[in-house]
């Protein structure tokens, strides 16, 4: 089989795991398999070289900002075929130019646009393992670019669909996909099998676990992902397209994500224009809203309510306020103190009455619903903090425990 | 003008000092200099970077170390072109695969084959400052290379000659090339101007002010090379071709290496190939052996006397004691006690009875000389390890101060 394998920051995060990490790879590469092997930098090392960049200059220019970065995954891969090398493998480490992962010129959260597999492709039909500098690609002009936080995913999976791989297995800190975050409900387990689109529902939901670009490569490419621990042998979950047998579970999982504020715009005239009026100058402040509700007009006053990142709150409230002058809206209230509760579920289109089934949930544990938003495969509500954990734990046991 | 600028490692071991190597720099484009400036890793980086791979095994592959020593220079490079960029100047970082430094294959001690300027060109024609990660290339297969201790030296120089810029200059924490280390000898003063095979006798005779190849660079391509404080204004030296000025004076500067080991095969025939049969093997475990002396024979047997650097004694030893055995000589004695004092000049080569001179000086100094060797501008002299300090002085004495 080829084999892509990535491993983060947290399971290269020291030489003693580095060398961990190439016992693991030199067992797979024993058993005959082809393998190429994605690193992230070792754990804090990023977070090293951001500080050291703000010792510079407190707006670090993104193209020097991505050289810099591109140094800690240089380093690792450096380290893993070295320590590889030493046990005697044939193994080598190529960083961006060199594995020809071509992305666009967004500096700090590039795209890759295309890989040109042949040098990989060389290298691999030489016999050789393949470890690859994740995070990072090269634009057009020849510039280091990086894709972002969890960038060295969505290197593997584009890897693993250029090369068209067998699995791309991304081993990370924890045992899988959760049908919730156990730290949140102990009664949450690990899911053997998740759609792509689940996947990327949780993944914009908040979960962690693999960046949404990552997931979405996967999804177009149809590579199979295999989240798995870099510690122990177990398996992991599959993330893999929707079956029959997939939809038959209506929720696949609970998430949760306390990382959100809300904004209300009240008394706005409703007349065409006004929601662009106020959400073209978020959007140029680099603000990403996430739910928009509008209530039907009386009178022709309206009330437009939106969620932001908590970290954002204070500048789109400012915002959110100018806006409202110019448009001659009422006033504007905000609310740090919210969070989202999500059910997940391919088989969510095929089943009627999950909506009400949550809202009922909820009401029984008498926890108040503030918004409201659903798309094919998720519903979410919007409760006060306080209730979040509390939510996750009624809604699991509801619909996954129970259900 | 166009200046090639290089800061060395002590130069930009700080964010503090990279600020400050900023504003140098800035200093010269403002005065509407072209400037492309190299830059070392930050002091010490390299060498934890090189504990990092020995934790990892005691025998790191030399490709991958050269992967990861690549990042240290490529990481200044970044912080100080981030640096001028929030001064408000037009900078831009390359590494060596952007920069297309080319070089052989030989990893730890490539040698540049080739510089490849139009994208250098290109970015200095759109006013950019230029920043260059040194001490690194590609080789032709695109693998990382690193060009040994000093090699940033050596990526300026031949920048300069690649780009005919008008002065490449090297900014480091001494204010120049001295006529003899001034720890030794305190009335050591600065050199104004040095000739290139004079430099180069004193960068292989043990001055570490520059590295020897970048002196080789500058004599082939005629590069003018300024080696000056980055700690202050002044003036430094000048490495340039001689002329009939320079040769006026006969002794430019004296010289000493302490890091010297004699090792003497007694007894052996004389006949073709013994020298072969002893040097092959010491060449072959990478030694570099310094002199070589060999007696005149009496009855057809000779002694051989050579000279390793300190480090290398043990092994170099070892070596000789087989081959010793191999060809039947009557035995090997060793020394590691011994240093190396050197005077050099183009005017030497011009002016007779210096040997005279410095054997007379070092008799009168009650120095006794165990090896002689001579060059057409240089002449050393090997002694007691506990006379050599001294011996710099009396040389020093008689031919700087009174010549």
């Amino acid at each position: 089989m080829l084999i892509v394998q990535k491993y983060g920051g947290t399971s290269v995060g020291s030489i003693e795991r580095i060398k961990n990490v190439a016992k693991r790879v030199a067992s797979y590469f024993d058993k005959g398999h082809k393998l190429v092997v994605v690193v992230s930098a070792m754990a804090g090392q990023t977070d090293r070289l951001i500080a050291l960049a703000h010792e510079v200059t407190d707006d670090p220019d993104p193209r020097e900002m991505d050289a810099l970065l591109a140094t800690g995954e240089q380093a690792s891969a450096a380290l893993l075929a070295m320590a590889l090398k030493a046990m005697g493998y044939p193994a080598t480490s190529l960083v961006a130019f060199q594995a020809r992962i071509l992305t666009d010129d967004a500096h700090g959260r590039a795209r890759i646009d295309e890989i040109d597999s042949s040098r990989l492709q060389k290298e691999l039909d030489e016999g050789k393992i393949v470890i690859v500098a994740g995070f990072q690609g090269i634009n057009s002009q020849g510039n280091i670019t990086t894709l972002g936080r969890g960038g060295s995913d969505t290197t593997a999976v584009a890897l693993a669909a250029a090369l068209k791989a067998d699995v791309c297995e991304i081993f990370t800190d924890v045992e899988g996909v959760f049908t919730a975050d156990p730290r949140v409900c102990p009664q949450a387990k690990k899911i053997d099998r998740i759609s792509y689109d689940e996947m990327m529902e949780l993944a914009s939901l908040g979960a962690k676990v693999l960046q949404i670009r990552s997931v979405e490569f996967a999804k177009k490419y149809k590579v199979p992902v295999h989240v798995r621990s870099s510690f122990n042998e177990k398996e992991g979950t599959m993330v893999v397209e929707a079956d029959a047998e997939m939809e038959k579970i209506v929720v696949r999982a609970v998430a949760h994500d306390k990382n959100q504020a809300r904004i209300t715009i009240r008394g706005v005239v409703d007349r065409p224009g006004i929601a662009a009026q106020i959400f073209d100058p978020i959007g140029q402040a680099g603000i990403i809203v996430d739910m928009i509700i509008q209530n039907t007009s009386e009178d022709g006053i309206t009330d437009i309510t939106f969620t932001v990142p908590k970290g954002d709150f204070k500048k789109a409230f400012n915002i959110a306020k100018e806006a409202a002058n110019k448009i001659g809206a009422e006033r504007v209230l905000g609310d740090e103190h919210i969070g989202k509760v999500s059910i997940i579920g391919v088989g969510m289109c095929s089943h009627s009455g999950v909506a009400a089934k949550m809202f009922k949930v909820l009401a029984q544990a008498g926890i108040n619903i503030l918004m409201i938003s659903t798309s094919e495969i998720k519903i979410s509500c919007v409760v006060d903090e306080k209730e979040v954990e509390r939510a996750v734990r009624v809604l699991h046991e509801a619909f996954i425990e129970e259900g």
